[in-house]
């Protein structure tokens, strides 16, 4: 019996070091085979110490959305460290100051009241990069036309102790590409280089994306740990999820229904691109069990194509829908490599939503 | 300017402490009324200060579901303390027969394995009640007959250590009613007496549940705090929720798209019976503004009917769909009461789910 299978007391989560290290190695020949500079977001694992596999492997820094996230990736020796997000008030821009201050930081805006927030702060002798977040056609952040990126580029060249650091999307729909050339031709009429052009997402990241071919960088954080949306992508086999929820069968009423004790409270109710589907995670080993329906600690499981397949106390791996939602529910993490463990590490990031 | 309004480190969750007052005794009251003891679900708060109040304004005891929240109360001087969770595995037998060695505990299991497992480890001198877990309707634990229930309840009987400690079944569908009469019918002829017939669910407290003519026992855990799904199932008005995720506004794309810095990962992106409308809370004081979407640290508002009413740096705040998944995402929340804030208090059983 492996020393993994000898941890019984469910629910945990499993993370195998061996399928993250190949995850790692294949993103980063991915990225260098696209000529594009590969960061990764670390919001997937929240741990330095996987953060400090990507940068081993290549990455040319990580990607934070939040400060107080950004903060225990720095405190842990991980860097350089961009910031794609925008961060609005007095609190937010006095820490983003200090932080590039103490460490290699740089941050990302879509408004010029979030420019010039920050912009007080700064030391003014300083030459801190600030990218412009773009919205190339995705409902989220970002300035809507490259003629706004230009004028906030600007701005932000305008500024002391602050320099035009880029553009950053995210994710990089088809429209990307369109948009990042016609921003190319505006800036480079205005005279104003772009460093960097950061396009991201896991769902892309096999695929012949166009936005690609305006890009310098690429960004993805679901890759390292991979899941159910990451399988139905394209981006990650079954076999490349590092990681699986370990939870046990804790009642059995018919040969067709058991329920295990990972609920929404372990697993996240989060549903995801490509997984519209109604159901929650994939049981390996089992394809005719399904999850269709969570409670707070309850796993609701399906056995009608495979009646009688389980039986009570056995504990089954579920792949999630959302590896991201996982890591941020869950104070620990069960590492492992060819069935030893190095035991449950504390996920410092976790809850780090400031 | 009150204190709270002074805390703009966005984003955090606000508790209302006269709010939770009035809720526990307003759920206390009609317990009373209905002629049932009232046992509060801790679940929704996790917090020992809270359960503590529930108690004093009457409570008979509180329910956990896991025996690692239920070892953040219990050493906090919570009790007693009911599992209505079926316990399965050497660990988690080992670990109830050591709390019910140390504290006031009662159990419940839905099968002989989990209360032979559980009878194995157990002080055979003791006298630990275990209650009876019954599917009354809904598809989640529990045996599904009562002939079954008495079945299991002559085993517990039987198990030195051990007596049969009564029925509980979540929530209370209008068949439980038939189900427990039947129940007491066939307990009757065969001689053993039920001492508590257990009922719970917030969405039924304040209906007239057919199932409150056969019980003893009432538990609810999401009134305390309110939510969404509260609001739209009549337990609590708006003013009666007392948890609000204060959340600002980070990015103003256009006049009627707002993004907000609370996401999937502070709000959760649970939905819940009666509110199956696909939006992810509700921004109080805004009724043209709703949330259709959810991204792991973006909540995107939709102002398309009321453009222009919210500003860059605004901070909203956001009644969650679903309070107990929120407090399992966040490690703290913000106590206050008229105006004046306690600080910050840690939500101990934080994802406790073992």
């Amino acid at each position: 019996m492996s020393a993994l299978a000898e941890q019984t007391n469910t629910p945990f989560v499993a993370v195998d070091l061996d399928v993250v290290d190949g995850n790692i190695e294949r993103m980063q020949a991915r990225s260098a085979a696209l000529g594009l500079d590969f960061r990764p977001h670390v919001k997937t694992h929240k741990l330095p110490l996987i953060a400090h596999r990507q940068l081993k492997a290549g990455a040319v820094g990580v990607a934070c959305q939040k400060l107080s996230e950004a903060k225990v990736m720095a405190s842990a020796g991980v860097g350089p460290i961009l910031i794609t997000y925008p961060l609005m008030g007095e609190e937010k821009w006095r820490e983003a100051a200090i932080l590039a201050s103490e460490f290699e930081f740089e941050f990302s805006a879509d408004s010029a009241v979030a420019v010039e927030g920050l912009g007080a702060h700064l030391d003014p002798e300083g030459d801190v990069a600030i990218r412009v977040d773009c919205d190339t056609g995705r409902w989220r952040t970002g300035v809507p036309e490259p003629a706004d990126a230009l004028r906030l580029a600007q701005l932000i060249e305008s500024i002391p102790g602050m320099r035009f650091g880029g553009l950053v999307t995210h994710p990089a729909p088809d429209d990307a590409r369109t948009w990042f050339e016609e921003a190319i031709r505006i800036f480079g009429e205005a005279g104003l280089e772009i460093p960097v052009i950061s396009v991201g997402g896991t769902p892309v990241s096999f695929t012949d994306a166009p936005a690609f071919e305006a890009a310098t960088e690429f960004r993805a954080g679901t890759y390292v740990y991979g899941d159910r949306a990451c399988i139905a992508s394209g981006s990650n086999s079954e076999e490349q999820c590092a990681m699986r929820i370990h939870a046990m069968v804790i009642s059995l009423p018919t040969e067709t229904r058991a329920v295990v004790d990972a609920g929404s409270k372990v697993l996240a109710a989060d549903g995801a691109e490509g997984i519209d589907d109604g159901l929650h995670g994939h049981v390996v080993g089992h394809p005719g069990i399904t999850i269709p329906m969570l409670s707070e600690e309850h796993g609701h499981l399906d056995l009608t194509a495979a009646p009688g397949s389980l039986k009570l106390g056995e504990i089954v791996e579920i792949i999630p829908n959302h590896a991201c939602a996982v890591t941020n529910l869950n104070d620990e993490v069960l590492l492992h490599r060819s069935g030893r463990t190095l035991g449950f590490e504390p996920v410092p990031a976790r809850g780090k939503s400031r």
